[in-house]
């Protein structure tokens, strides 16, 4: 199968494959309190440019953000969102079910939060029949594909915490944000106000590694409770840490986001050329979203694995990965060009 | 103090007090398996039109709506509400906490969900990754003063039906909708297909006397586990049921919503003379929302206790009761137009 | 109806019924913002012995202990009680669901707690894996209608503090323990080290009053969210502190409980004559735990109702009330006798 | 390090590292859409002996544990368990946290579960007050390292059936158990009426391999939205499945169970004959309990990893894996001797 469905279908980079089985040697003491998850500890604090980070592998995405939100909400405390957050749209209720607050969402074009709407969200302060934003919660790479410029997060950070707030950004795809904006990861967190951080290694090539960065130190006892209460903490967790190192150690995580982006920009420069077909938002990693002659949309479907994104506009969502080649996406583009000749 | 703050400002009704004093009589069997108890019972089944149904008494609105949700709801469902809802607004975020569900709310201009956008909001069926609509809740009166007229639930219903979703009503004030549409509580419950309903005394003239009522009945089990584990469960029940009975099963709740109602109306027509002042909403019930001259309003809530409602757009809530009388109305236009002409 | 069902049966005092009556004046502020429920919490606050502590008026007494606990816990924490607590047998649950965390319950002859099972049941600190006690919960009076002393209060609390823990107590019937003890409220609370107490009225004649306080201060804004977001606000806030304060202000307090306590010493006093009947607690309050002849119970139960408390051991519980008669006494203690005798 | 710690510091066997590079190729649809996941849950369904068992992959034991027992578990409702379970001890309150349910603890003397005990401790059916026993859970092997026979399984499974209960079974050591009691893993489950299945790999020999096995059929639906609402879905679950195929298909698990649990045994009959060591439980799988003198323990800590269990009785547990030697074995009861001699 090649599939534009998402980054998951995608197997890992063989060098994460052999990084584990170089892992699977003797024993080692259980629940990350070995040699290499504190290894996979430093190059997450390195990447995100706190050294005093409190740093916590975890199962998936859903459990970073729920377990890194959890750290900072009282019960009667909202996250402030946008409308198509992760959070909001594609967790299964898990934030509301096992943190128990609001997701108080905010409309935007592109999934991206705007300073002045994250003020204008913030009411009634004290008042106990309100409950009270705590947490402005953002997605880099958004779920639309877009991304914030450091300079854009630098003021919605100001607002966030003018307003007695904390910034999570939710990383999933932070490796093929960075790639994009040309920076580093750090540039997008420390450097500009971030708090909390699910910083994402499985999109981007890994079998499943995820992590809770707490940037400022102080809450590594709550985290670790938290983690393990939320049943997030793995029992053999040197098998995610050597995912991380061999993905962050190095410069693999860049080879990776670097091609999914470049494989983006072809299908997009592509499907550009291609009368009757619409990208809807301008692409800024690897994920496209496409208006589609709707006649054309399953047939495609069946010959390549996508999703339908908004099925009453024709929408769809294209996703590149680090595996996707060009031979791939010229697949698809003769493809697309022949249905709409069709 | 004369308040157009809010009808909880107002006191008990003296047939209400009296029926507590006649109530205090010798031992009762506690926890609402007293005589009293289920005579409330009857007296609220034969006003929802629903012989069967299940009801019991708690302590307060939001503890109606929490518990009469919670019956229905899996731990990845949802309530779509308008934006507007007590109980996306007003609950301190009790329903979230609590049900450990998400609140999907849709923006309506009156407090009004229409059916087209309620259908519009069901998408995703069965995704796991997505949260599902379970139950439609929506206020009569509505937050913003507004009703909805019989043949409006009744196409809502159908739409929520349709979508093999529930109807729940918060009635807190559902004597003023009923009083002012001139039809029975049954005509906006039993009749149009309400499933489950936050039944409310307390602003219409009690001390404190709210129902979660099952119209379909089966549920009563689940209900009352429920009600006890949502530490809303009276010992001395017989005293809730006291106001019910004085309430309901005589018509002093059509005497305390009308002279409300028409109290409302009195001040909206005397405001409507004053040049500045502006009715955001036409008024159904009890509820004024206006919008006035920015300095008058401090000043005037010195002598009147009432609320900001949009700080931002200097709009205000004014709310009369069971007990406001054409003196205390007068007297507020007369401060107004001192203020207005200043 | 005469019952030695439970202080639950028994009507509110007058007094307390005029308190309401002349409660209902005039327009109050919602919510607990009115001169009666500050006055009704300076009361609280003098009884307690601590002029600082932050006092909220809830509906029922699992309301009160949810809310209270809850202040203080956070998900991976514990609250250690003893098996018999009411927080353990008879909330339905309520705690777990609202609080998400464990009681970790310890055996007692008599449902006292002892400081060296206390300290004993703290192990594995800091560790993950293991939920973490945070609070001890005790009942004065407890379950068992016995009482703690002064210094057992104090030794338990020394112990609890000197593990970094709180000392919580359900003070469901604090009057009658009080009045038994012939000492102060504050010599059972602040004198001792209570940290957080549920002040209870209903059982001892009012309607319905309880109470959340936290002796020391700090935690009033945590408490107040706390309450909205448990549903357990009321509105028209005035007449519970109208109960609080007809029954704490004056000396009604002491009189009810001493009526009750009294009426349990004469029924205990009586039951110990006869053959057969053996009380299997030494009662301290007004409860007792008597051992009947299996063939008598259910004919006795259904001239005066009253609980089976250990079915299997034909151990039944026996409640006395503010306003049980020695004439309610002497009827039961002749049909007792006339049962045993057959 | 070679550890007596946890079957958790052991590695994965090398085949599951071959299996988990021989899945690594291609895309492959996400979230367990894919056909080595299905292939997964036909050998699983195979196993237990349930040919229409719902099975969903998990990431870990306590994930497994809470999510089977969400499936049928009402917020008033409790899980009857060994004080020593697993469940109880070691999960950092995530059960409470995340089921927001109350676990009934029994004490045992060996982490087993008496028919007649349950029995007992299901009282007060049907009683709002008293939150309602509607799981027992049991862990075989037990936490003690002990085991349930068929039989005795069956004759608890009645118990649990006739009280209206579900029988829920952690199996992190289920391979252990079978291989143990020379039989199979349906004889343990299917056979005997246990109702839903934590079945366990990691421990055995995997990285991480947990799924949730819903004996009889129905509940499909409902198990999927739980696992995504908590945090359980792994998006590239072709890497779980693989792990559950290379345990499962053949006889690996037969293989490490075999070793482990021989080990053990070895290294009880090496301990048997030092004086001063005594084991506190008789042995089934491949974990011991050990009182040794308490001088000793430090110093063999020290030169191998192993965890004290009862403190203050100087109680240690030791625990072998799939790839514990012989010499292992060895050099430990070599240095207990030496350390005993002093």
């Amino acid at each position: 199968m090649r599939a534009f469905a998402s980054d998951n279908y995608a197997p890992a980079h063989p060098e994460v494959l052999a990084a584990l089985t170089a892992a699977n040697d003797g024993h080692a003491t259980a629940y990350g309190n070995d040699p290499l998850t504190e290894r996979a500890r430093e190059v997450i604090r390195r990447h995100v440019g706190a050294p005093d980070a409190d740093v916590h592998l975890v199962f998936n995405g859903t459990g970073a953000n729920v377990v890194g939100l959890s750290v900072f909400l009282e019960p009667w405390e909202t996250v402030i969102c946008a409308e198509s957050a992760h959070i909001n749209v594609d967790e299964g209720g898990a934030p509301e079910r096992l943190l128990g607050v609001k997701l108080q969402t905010l409309p935007t074009p592109d999934g991206k939060l705007r300073p002045e709407q994250v003020a204008a969200a913030v009411i009634r302060r004290g008042d106990v029949h309100y409950a009270q934003p705590r947490v402005v919660s953002i997605s880099q790479s958004t779920e639309w594909g877009t991304l914030y410029t450091p300079d854009e997060l630098r003021a919605l950070a100001e607002v966030v915490h003018a307003h007695d707030m904390l910034l999570h950004m939710d990383g999933a795809r932070i490796a093929n944000a960075a790639v994009a904006l040309g920076c580093a990861i750090a540039d997008l967190t420390a450097a500009v106000g971030v708090d909390v951080l699910s910083f994402g290694g499985t999109k981007n090539g890994a079998l499943g590694a995820e992590a809770v960065v707490l940037l400022a130190p102080g809450q590594g006892r709550r985290l670790a409770h938290l983690v393990k209460s939320s049943a997030q903490l793995s029992s053999k967790m040197r098998y995610a840490a050597a995912q991380f190192v061999a993905m962050f150690d190095g410069d693999l995580w860049v080879r990776n986001a670097s091609n999914a982006n470049a494989m983006a920009a072809r299908l997009a420069a592509g499907l550009r050329t291609i009368d009757g077909i619409a990208l809807v938002q301008e692409p800024g990693v690897n994920a496209l979203f496409v208006r589609m002659p709707r006649h054309i949309i399953r047939p495609l479907q069946d010959e390549f694995h996508f999703y339908d994104w908004i099925e009453a506009d024709a929408v769809v969502r294209l996703v590149t990965s680090w595996d996707t080649t060009a031979e791939d996406v010229d697949a698809f583009l003769a493809a697309v060009r022949a249905r709409v000749a069709g």
